[in-house]
């Protein structure tokens, strides 16, 4: 899931800082080519051939899509959407850090259902067998049910807008930069703005996942967790791949859990182990030992991973570097490295034009292909969405499809959902929003509502499409775009700061419900659920994280008086973060530090030249050619993930090297269970942290000259 | 090599004691079985049939001994061997820790003759190629020569004689006390002192190696390696053996260098990880990362690992702790923890207590049967020692025998050192000893060193054989209990303290050449060296050191005028130690804590009591009781190698499991890539030592609440 104010694993980082966001699901290694990386992953397509999944699935009924959304899998999701939502909730209120619980929900849901139908099949009761499909059904309603919980904002913006967040900050506290939290407008506001996401998606899902052909590590190993459960008995060669899933499963947890004995500070444990040297720490080159990301790096084309590693040496090695030397010139040296205004100012601004760039590049090369075959499409029935695009850009599905592709590829496009109800539903949420959205704050007008939703399907096609190639949900930082422009827009007189608060949340709803959608779908590709299916369970699932969310909040809300006030159990640290960025956020771009802008436009137009040139040279050398929305993520986050994914990649490379059969065989069920094993301790660890148990000891890294005078210090101690 | 203070690996520890000392060379896993346990190797002697070693060698010829002995080799020894007694010297005088450089000498050597014997090739001038048996003859050359360096005690107790450590301590400063060094008389004390443990083993030979099958698990990996530099082309099996233990090799070697990096300070970097808990860690169980003793649990018995585990267990985890519940009562309490007088005192004597019932009982039955064959031997020539001893006690040598071990013993008993030569050397060494170390010391008597040789070959026995067991060589622990007899014996007034150091001194030479000739025996036997050129090339060596290591300390001596004082370059800080644990000795056992003498006799007649039991319930049920030898050494040194050897154990074990016949064939090359790289390794880092680059980082483990202390003391500093 997302989780704002960065993930566990980023936020041990070098500093406190919100950074981008991971989705966790689990899943196998097929469809890894990237755009037009299609050909790299031509051996791959060989290897499916000796390993079909769905050859040994073959005599298993794939049972059509009503059967898939049981009314025992939509209890189950409630009852697990209630407690994750309590989870959640507690970590936005203490640390604000939030990892990621979905392979948790996958897992438990499995189990709580099999045990259902054990207990139902020995009383003979049982009518309809638990399959992989209502298993995918079930993760993704809980996925998108307690998602809500982090994209609620309830430790962030949405509590910043609450007078006791005002109250910790001198500015801005007149009333018209003042909203409590009340039910009411909470679960209405939630509603209005957690479904656009997913309408404006939906359309995409067929040129995403099977022309783009996008990786999504995450939703990939969830599908081959699921899949790996249901495998029919008999089944020798997935036999061993779920052993060797289990195994990596089960050593990636125990790592996880080994690793945690250490972390009793900040900064402390192998999270923050400076693996290149303390130099090369500081600006976050370092191999922290996530499992994750290793597990995702493998499933991540090489293309990607290099490029996630080169926008870390450009961004981190040589750009931030160099700008931090014009600290007093180019912005203020006394703010903090966190402030919007100095360094973090360019790494936030440069990363997300980039995006945008690159985001926006494509989804007009999308809407130039989508738009002829939908015409084509209304002229004769049924024929464009089934063909194939073959035109520059899409790689064919040609003779290199393989047995498994060809059946998911079938499944996927079986149940459709008319674009119609898309296209409908979204004008339809849309209209509302713009009439009952300036009721709830009057300090957005409609108008802005109306330009949010003209843009919103492109950041969410941007989000999903970044998350497709490098696992990373970057919610949280188009929020802050929008904090910025909605603040500017608005300004402080108008109440600006409740207006950036407002739009933050929208944004963040919309960007972190669509790539959520994408990375289910690929979960549902991948283990033949039916796109239909998923759409109404993740609907589902949204409404009742709309309903719950807000009651678990109102409940911690209402128990603990103190809830937000520094220093206390609950001190909800993100909302006073979130509260100053609007502050800051009113005015506007010309508030940024120096040049900020002009590097914009500059990586704004790069990721479009790159783009150009990546369709121009044609696929031979385009696959030499970085991808700048790969590149742009570690501009924000660190390089430290991107040498991860590379020591996955190079595990990969030499392992293919050593014996290919065997790489091809069981490289997606080792990446599988190592971002599954590191997902599931997540569960213990937060429950470990609620329940206040601290780890024992910290493994701290100090500098010799350092150590030297801690060592002094401590002889004075005893 | 011997290291006095303790090994690197056992210093960086929990306090800066001396421990033991490891002998590291390099080999092969085949007679890994020890007294008795030949049953439980049988099925490794299946593997040998299918990975014979020798067989692969078969079209080599075996130079006869002389030709073994070339020139050249002695060229080499004698290059290397200056060149390490430099860096031991070094070490021994700056911090006191000597690592082992065994596997060092060995690569060194080959890589010399190698390209000496290319060249040579090339320009048509080679007449003996170079052999694995000249490569032997270098290494044991040269560990021989290096040891004096080590095992002459310049960093100790014969330093600790001069006046310069004296005055440094308060009491002993009469002139009887003190003896400032001369190149004299170190290069006689030493000549006369260092021969002896030589002769008194050489007739035990056949018994450790061949009958008793002792692993000497770095005089297996050394032969492992040198084998591997030498196999002929073309063998397949051979080829990718040393290809195993070339990848674990660099391995090891990187992943010391890895570790380096965060080893800034006292009780830093990954040898002081407490893996199991701070508690556990203060008790001294962790695991401590050393591939080197991971790699030895690979080559050693279980019941070897399982029994330096249970001695750990019983003497950290129970006695020591319940002891220190005394302290106070026992002993006094202001005294710090590596006094003798205190807990120390406990686990030095009772310790040794153990190893000496062990040996003794071993010592004893060995006699018991040699003397009989000797006799038989003088009636009927070349008969008894062909002929295996198959009584109770000694394995039999029947029909399990494989290729490699018919062709090994073969050539180990062509070659005989008349056993004359042996009695008539010990002999007259011991003749001319008696004679003139009371000239050179004279609160030394002639009665004192006769005591000392009638028992020295008993304590090099019980050196040889704990070394054989578990490769630690404890010899200045023998040198400490020499200090606290003679010590006492002599009495303070008649210059008990330099008597009791010089008898140190006698004592640590003997059993330290001992088992050090014992290791290169085990090479020599598993790389077809004959045993009488490895012994002459033994005494080349002890003669070279005997002369090299004064050398080279009177040139330091001379040239640093400040050597041997606190806070210089070269403070040399265990003679000091020394000296006052002589001063301390001269009170005798009377001065040692409360009942300790009392447990040391409960000790020593156990380890007999547990000996006579294993040779009384027969080999069906030996095998499952420990052996008080291995169980000893953890007593005084820490259960935390243990852990590593039962890792080993562990993951041979399992591998077993998986894969019987993959693991019969690459294990020992695994165990000797590990050991070797982790040797070598030792090498660059006195290298970095001796140039004073310190690493940059270190990795420090603090409990949750001193980490907030320390985090808070940071926060000032910044």
């Amino acid at each position: 899931m997302e989780n704002d104010h960065g993930s566990v694993v980023e936020d041990h980082g070098v500093e406190m800082s919100e950074q981008g966001q991971i989705t966790h699901r689990r899943g196998k290694r097929d469809e890894n080519g990237s755009v037009e990386t299609a050909k790299a992953s031509a051996a791959d397509q060989e290897m499916e051939e000796m390993t079909s999944i769905e050859k040994v699935f073959e005599g298993k009924r794939v049972p059509p899509w009503k059967e898939q959304l049981t009314f025992r899998a939509l209890v189950v999701s409630f009852v697990l959407s209630i407690m994750f939502s309590i989870i959640v909730m507690k970590l936005n209120l203490t640390t604000g850090i939030i990892p990621s619980l979905n392979v948790s929900a996958g897992l438990l849901g499995f189990f709580f259902v099999k045990s259902w139908t054990k207990i139902l099949e020995k009383s003979g009761l049982l009518k309809h067998p638990f399959t992989r499909q209502e298993n995918t059904v079930i993760q993704t309603c809980v996925v998108a049910a307690y998602g809500i919980a982090f994209s609620g904002g309830f430790g962030s913006y949405l509590f910043a807008m609450s007078s006791k967040t005002a109250k910790q900050s001198s500015e801005a506290t007149s009333s018209q930069d003042i909203k409590d939290p009340q039910l009411g407008w909470m679960i209405g506001f939630l509603f209005l703005v957690s479904f656009i996401g997913l309408f404006s998606l939906v359309p995409l899902r067929k040129i995403m996942i099977i022309d783009y052909k996008l990786s999504y590590p995450s939703g990939t190993a969830t599908a081959f967790l699921i899949n790996g459960f249901h495998t029919p008995q008999g089944a020798k060669l997935a036999k061993k791949q779920v052993k060797m899933l289990g195994k990596f499963f089960v050593g990636s947890f125990l790592w996880g859990f080994f690793q945690w004995f250490y972390t009793a500070g900040d900064n402390c444990g192998f999270v923050n182990f400076p693996t290149l040297g303390l130099e090369a720490y500081k600006n976050r080159f370092y191999f922290d030992f996530s499992a994750t990301y290793v597990g995702v790096g493998m499933i991540c084309p090489y293309l990607v991973n290099v490029s996630v590693l080169l926008g870390g040496i450009l961004s981190w090695g040589i750009m931030w570097p160099l700008i931090g030397n014009r600290k007093g010139s180019w912005y203020s040296a006394t703010l903090p490295t966190s402030n919007l205004h100095g360094l973090q100012g360019y790494r936030v601004f440069i990363s997300i034009a980039m995006i945008l760039g690159d985001g926006l590049y494509n989804f007009v090369k999308v809407l130039s292909k989508t738009i002829p075959a939908i015409i084509a499409h209304a002229r004769s029935k049924n024929m464009a969405s089934t063909l194939p695009l073959t035109e520059n850009g899409f790689p064919a599905t040609d003779a290199t499809i393989s047995y498994d592709e060809q059946r998911r590829t079938e499944l996927f496009l079986k149940d459709q959902i008319p674009k119609k109800v898309a296209f409908v539903g979204y004008l339809i949420v849309a209209i509302i929003s713009i009439v009952t959205v300036p009721h709830i704050f009057p300090q957005i007008k409609w108008y802005h509502i109306l330009v949010t939703y003209i843009f919103a399907p492109v950041l969410a096609f941007c989000n999903a499409y970044g998350c497709g190639l490098t696992d990373w949900s970057l919610a949280s930082t188009y929020g802050k775009l929008a904090i910025f422009i909605f603040g500017a827009w608005v300004g402080a007189s108008h109440g600006g700061v409740l207006a950036g608060l407002a739009a933050c949340g929208v944004m963040m709803n919309i960007v972190s419900t669509a790539s959520d959608l994408m990375q289910d779908f690929k979960t549902g590709y991948l283990t033949l659920a039916s796109p239909r299916s998923m759409f109404i369970s993740q609907v589902i699932g949204t409404a009742m994280g709309c309903v719950i969310a807000p009651c678990v909040f109102w409940l911690f809300y209402k128990a603990f008086a103190d809830l937000g006030v520094p220093g206390t159990e609950y001190p909800a640290p993100y909302a006073l973060v979130y509260r100053n960025m609007a502050i800051l956020g009113v005015d506007g771009f010309s508030s940024l530090p120096k040049h900020c802008l002009t590097l914009c436009y500059i990586f704004f137009a790069g990721a479009i030249l790159i783009n150009m040139l990546r369709d121009a040279v044609g696929k031979k050398w385009a696959q030499y050619i970085p991808l700048p929305m790969a590149m742009a993520i570690p501009f924000y986050i660190g390089p430290y993930f991107a040498i991860d994914m590379c020591m996955g990649s190079l595990i990969l490379f030499i392992w293919e090297r050593l014996d290919k059969t065997k790489a091809d065989a069981f490289a997606s069920a080792v990446a599988s269970g190592l971002i599954c094993g590191d997902g599931i301790w997540t569960l213990p660890q937060s429950i470990l942290a609620l329940a206040k148990v601290k780890p024992p000891i910290c493994m701290k890294f100090l500098s010799r000259k350092t150590n030297d005078k801690v060592d002094t210090f401590l002889e004075t101690l005893s």
